[in-house]
């Protein structure tokens, strides 16, 4: 057996970061080599993530983990591109970030760091790349549900516009204290917010148009707060004629080979996949109008999951490694 | 004052009957004459609805009731049709049917009891019809929700086509014991039923069809499992290029005078609304798109509220008598 | 009949202040004649209330409340004291205090306020003075749950000491941002807080002591947060060989008379009261231990709703006026 | 490395079944050989525990799963025991029971099969017994908690009598659909159940009385039914007034080598061990009164990880095999 990944975390104190912790302290191929947190430095993991007790005796740091082969950004928005100006991690680095700066291209063309393109790192559309790639952007929660419901179509030139409602749990909107985020409110409601304007649409559109350069399909996208904490539900109406068994078996066909992601042939539900890393999919119709359920959890496939997913690809491990989680099933 | 409307129900053991009693109880016009379930015959009605002790000590009989003015038939889809012809009650009783059995025109009329038409009883939409009606259809829960949300639209000519994700509370799914309301599976949990076939697209389609015969505007309607126990919220993408002011000048036109439907400018959430007999709407627009979200209590506006609703109207009564509910608000 | 109450809310933005708000605006026998919210001040209260859209134009002042004949305080702890000290309200106002600020004797005596005592508003213990005060300083929810379960048998001479634990809803932590009232941490999860030292113990025994001064009590609390908004169920444990159904009698006996609290003979639980200004209670006894089981809404029975039945009391309308509430039920 | 372990499970399909299985499939030590559900024979596991879907192909079966190294018994409690008369299994099979039906010596001695004693299974009482075992009776849920909180006391001759509340989320109540398992009645709600009558009592005392035969130190238990799917949390009130660095001092010292239960120095809350098997422990005093929280997951500690920790120690492998799992964290 090889000698193992030394990793570093960025933003170690948060919901993704800690879920990380979570994963890769029982990941089989991983030494955690520095978990940084400005305002936790010298505090055990468990006293912010108190489930780590009798884990681990490990303690934040803030000085920046040096000697790693990865490093996971798990900051906030914006703040991955500004650490990474501001620190120039050496080039033998590799950065797997969970933020939305580097997702899309910029100019035509992927953005760069040390001199390789940073990319986009959803495997069930472009592993190969992915296994040859230095540095990964990790797609967002609802893009990535989204992607996972339409690729097949897309793939096949029969996606023209898509209608998608999707609904989250509260962890999407991260620790901080908010209004919406509040136990009082939240608790038994619904509501939608950044209706048809989710920053994760540039992201799905930026897939679709890439396999499907002329047609360039739109997505309607109302997003929905739930009241849960963790997964994504997501159901995408399309006009689609074809039979539906020709379409099963394209979903079947395309998702050959990819561990995480399941057509089922029954009714899904979110509870279906929660604590794991999967995707599970289901198919309906009725004249020519199809819909396409997806449910992911959004800390997992959505987020960690996925990005150490990335990384196993990265490191030519087992896909799987690390990722072979229990679900939370109740 | 006149006297009060003497008030029977029929199935007084289920949920929209215990509702209904909670609400009738309070109502400053009504007498409860008599409230029948043959299973729970000879109990006291706070046996079967336990929030009732110390509110009154009225028992559930086997007999129907007699010397009444109106009757709420509180039965499950199918026996409010086998009740009306196994008993025939006398012409001078109101029959006010909270099933789907008489919602839908039949042979391109409404159907008749004891000479006269049910009506559809969705006020909004019909106020007038239901004043002069001795018959009252009660709408479905999701479809008075999407039909709040688009009458509006359809009256002026501007609704073309529907893509509608609903989300409902458990007790719309009724008391009976089901997988899909065992605790343990639904908390939590998120999952869709019915997808493109709900029952109560039917008579959404029939009311939008009579505002605009030419257009007989699809709906494409994808209903959710919530994992909470009441309301309903419902977010419907439409297209429609008007200016999005001149949209909400019409919304705000057509329900003037309606004292539960009320177009916000601000965000709505469900529990805006639970507990009361209020729709709340909201109006978001993008490009030539617009989403039109709404949220009422299904059990209230979905159903009980908006039978009492029907009644006051059909009694000449205050629209609102008994109905100025509390939110739940938390 | 009589001319309407005239009232004031001072603190109208907080979860009491609305809830307050929503009965109030209701209640047959009073005006809302200025609610106060410095920091709202000149905005319709459905925009912080959102519940309140159609149901009221009224807006937040910033100047006090003047010509009233009561004020409800409806502020956080310790600010009561410093508003009436600053304010100076006339002595022909009458002051309903729902903070913790008067609950307790000073030297042996109630605290006044321009010459008159502030009398502790527990209906169902000292109902006559409540009916001749000037005053009243409101209960603590869980020391309303706590005291309603255990006065039959403290007045009784049955009450040696009690071990209690009760549950609470997160409106009990009030409307500020806190980590245990986040979202994502509170859902699905129990702590307890404040073991054995939760401050409604000293109003609880100051009672208790009231009543049988010889034993003095103790009371041996342990509060628990519960992963729901509103409620309150309280379980306590004491030895009482006296056989149950005199047990029974004793506590209808003590409770005859009073409209909202009841002992019930089937087994009880929160949502049976959630929503209503009602106490039900249940006892079950195993050898020499007797378990008394209560359960209140911690913002009605628990604030607001006692809050009301003492200004009934006070002003000699009906006991129940404009607190005949339709329970949540689901 | 040694062969692995062949497993057989005979009630599969229920929630210990499922919870086991999924437990089990990631045990680096173990087959699943046969997997025994009468009402699904023939069926992929997965169209029962659907969370399966892309984990394994296995089928229930309705043979017994012979040529097994370990049987675990996931029935209803009384089924065991038929079954174990009914089918005798070789002597050779080690049996661990997860029903309530060995848990209680019978005249003073364990019960016995096929002339070996099953033992009780709680290995911070008694690992070395376990380690011995042909055997085991599993202990109950709250048992599990409730010992874990009072073992070293009793074992120190500190304990005479408790007090104690629990809450148990809804998977306690298995499978079958039951009022109080209904989703509308359970969630947001809190009711007590089976007060001071539990049924794990008798094995509680049993270990208590075990360890301190002279005072045989009674325990009155109240628990409740949460509004949660997972987990079990305990307040146990005693008398104690050991200064409480030395009553923490015993705790550390009991529970060190023990590597699922842990002392906590800050505030514990249910989801810190949700989908776990691990028990966490927290001491508060004032006066001579003593608290102890705890905390488990019903189906893990309180079940399925306990007969799997069980399972490691009866064949020498890690104690922590196969259950060191992720929390479920939020």
């Amino acid at each position: 057996m090889s000698s193992p990944i030394r990793v570093g975390i960025i933003g170690g104190a948060g919901y993704t970061g800690g879920e990380l912790i979570r994963v890769l302290l029982r990941h089989p191929g991983v030494t955690l080599a520095g978990i940084h947190s400005r305002s936790n430095a010298g505090q055990p993991l468990y006293k912010v993530h108190t489930d780590l007790l009798g884990d681990t005796d490990l303690t934040f740091t803030d000085t920046l983990p040096t000697d790693v082969d990865v490093m996971f950004l798990c900051m906030g928005h914006g703040e991955s591109r500004k650490f990474l100006e501001a620190t120039h991690p050496s080039p033998s680095v590799r950065i797997i970030d969970l933020s939305q700066d580097f997702r899309l291209d910029e100019n035509g063309k992927r953005p760069q760091l040390n001199g390789a393109p940073i990319v986009y790192g959803l495997p069930e559309w472009n592993r190969d790349d992915i296994k040859k790639a230095m540095h990964v952007a990790n797609p967002g929660c609802f893009a990535t549900a989204i992607q996972l419901g339409l690729l097949p179509l897309a793939k096949e030139g029969w996606l023209a516009e898509a209608y998608t409602t999707g609904i989250t749990g509260s962890t999407g909107a991260g620790q901080s204290l908010q209004p919406t985020t509040h136990f009082t409110w939240r608790a038994d409601n619904i509501s939608a917010y950044k209706t048809l304007t989710h920053q994760h649409l540039k992201e799905v559109r930026q897939t679709l148009k890439a396999l499907n350069p002329l047609v360039d399909p739109p997505v309607h996208f109302v997003p929905w707060r739930g009241n849960f904490t963790r997964g994504i539900f997501v159901s995408s109406t399309v006009t689609c004629a074809a039979p539906l068994k020709d379409i099963q078996e394209l979903y079947r066909r395309y998702y050959q080979g990819h561990p995480f992601t399941h057509l089922s042939s029954e009714p899904i539900d979110l509870k279906q996949i929660v604590q794991t890393n999967k995707c599970v999919l289901q198919l309906e119709q009725a004249g020519d109008k199809l819909v396409v359920h997806s449910a992911i959890d959004n800390l997992l496939k959505g987020a960690v999951g996925q990005a150490v997913q990335n990384m196993n690809l990265m490191f030519a491990l087992d896909e799987k490694a690390g990722l072979d989680l229990k679900a939370g099933s109740f």
